[in-house]
């Protein structure tokens, strides 16, 4: 019955990485908790760059600077 | 004043529907605790089938096998 | 599968009441979208008065004044 | 180490706008509260005025009203 | 740079718990995304059973019939 | 109309800090994008730090070691 929310930047994530992504959070509450995968839910949400701030600037901003 | 957030994948779900569930909720909310319609606020979030996962894998992959 | 996050501030929500208000949320998704009732989530969100803000002020000074 | 999640309508808001968001919030979280501006991370989610509701309807019928 | 948050019913979740729940989804960031486990945040909410509905009924009524 | 959530941890936050990020958050909106302070809305979610991580482990972890 777990949610799991993750919020990445929009930075060309595959389906496949999407599918490790949900696969490895439903498996990670069944180790630690016991949580059935079968109720467990994970959403994940891609955020533009522009959309995300971090140090007080956008990641645009940063990705411009090689960071 | 209360806050309400659905998120759904987006699978054509129409702009009447999405009306009706904003309605359907701000009533609800009404209804039960006696809050005022005119400061409720409903966000609906649609996501990619390949962003959502429930028993592990994405819908996308749940889909394709015709669940 | 859909997912829906209730927040209202933290004024005596009997448990009866956060039952409707699951009872109902489910009902909403299941009548406007056929959404299957077995696997929707509701998560409800008490937040205090101080920390519940609108227009720029908390709910604790609003309520202060009668409002 | 804060974290700031701000909703707005999808209606043309500029990169410059955004900037000037994550920097404000990082700002406020700093002064208010000391937080360390390097590790304050803000989220900007912009929100289509379809699946926007206030006072239970949606913002796209009342934009067309010129509210 | 990631944001990660974990829903969980407030069910007795230990500290060692959450270490765990924490380091593990962090590292499936990195493993994935190849992300900085430096500024990977997690936040965990523990929701109390009454406030969290599956089934269209509060898992407080579930736990009580041994679900 | 807008939607601000901000997350810090649970450490003493007083009712006086709390309304001043409610303002300051208000009035940073109105600054940048003209929105009406008057439906917006801003909730603030003290995190135990136990419940919070960063860098892969606890901020209670991170705390005893003095950062």
């Amino acid at each position: 019955m777990p949610y799991v929310n993750i919020k990445v930047t929009r930075e060309g994530v595959t389906a496949e990485q999407k599918a490790r992504l949900i696969q490895g959070a439903t498996e990670l509450l069944r180790d630690v908790l016991g949580k059935n995968p079968a109720t467990t839910v994970v959403v994940i949400d891609e955020v533009d760059t522009d959309n995300w701030g971090i140090g007080g600037e956008t990641v645009t901003v940063r990705r411009g600077r090689g960071q």
